[in-house]
């Protein structure tokens, strides 16, 4: 047993953080799919950018982050790389993002997790504080979302009802 | 060794979990700072609920929540328990849940993070989840909190600048 295992007082398991990461993802993708079309593309309040474009930026942060984590890779994040013209581009990139997020969190090691990594050449913390800020983002921007729905009169989905796509 | 302890790999201790939640909270209390005082209890958006309603919510869950898991008590949360008259009384209360939080989450131990727990009579689910739905719900309402700001021209803070407060 080494010094870390004593010292330290597990929270959770990285295939729980997994699942409740795409418990999350899951949830995003039904704020997505509650747009109508147009007001996906269009609707803003504030100056801020429409949900299409918070989904993108989701998009070109967790599954692209996890693959420079285990390839050591620093390059920075595009989020202009993928630009959908409908809400079923956006779905389907989505739903192959699940796939690339499950791949390569798989090959993080739990030591990784604790080692410091400068993700996109730009932010240098623990991977463990990079892969909690993806989720975390992505919880912070669908807020928004909750709300540019609640403004055009919908009804949002549940906030506590996700269920995991593994 | 137990078998829990070969089969599961850890993403975060409990006290990184802790040191990421103080510092969501921190972040939470310079976006109630950010508001005017006028617009902190009367200021929404399609017909949601002002902010300082959503950070009574924030505040009855929290430590409440932490103090019934650790005392095994069921009992339902109460939103209407705290009713600030100031932005200077929320931010009171909100530093007195600050030690509270800090109190209760040391005394839970490994194994119980991964026991069932009905919260508040309502919630059955391993504590390690009912914790995260604490940092969740609180991002949540956050970034609904940020939409206000904007949609009342202010700049809220950086969503990336949190500093702990342990």
């Amino acid at each position: 047993m080494t010094t870390t295992a004593i010292s330290t007082k597990q929270f959770m398991s990285s295939e729980q953080l997994l699942e409740h990461w795409q418990g999350h993802r899951n949830l995003t993708r039904r704020v997505i799919e509650a747009f109508p079309e147009k007001e996906l593309f269009e609707f803003s309040i504030g100056g801020m950018r429409p949900f299409v474009k918070l989904a993108c930026e989701l998009i070109a942060i967790g599954g692209p982050g996890l693959k420079g984590i285990v390839g050591k890779n620093m390059e920075a994040y595009n989020e202009e790389a993928f630009n959908p013209q409908t809400k079923a581009d956006l779905l389907k990139k989505w739903d192959e993002e699940t796939e690339t997020i499950n791949h390569y969190f798989a090959q993080i090691s739990e030591e990784r997790f604790q080692e410091t990594f400068n993700l996109f050449g730009q932010y240098e913390f623990p991977v463990y504080q990079n892969i909690l800020y993806f989720i975390d983002n992505e919880i912070h921007h669908r807020g928004q979302g909750y709300v540019y729905l609640r403004a055009l009169g919908m009804e949002p989905p549940f906030f506590w009802e996700r269920f995991s796509v593994l």
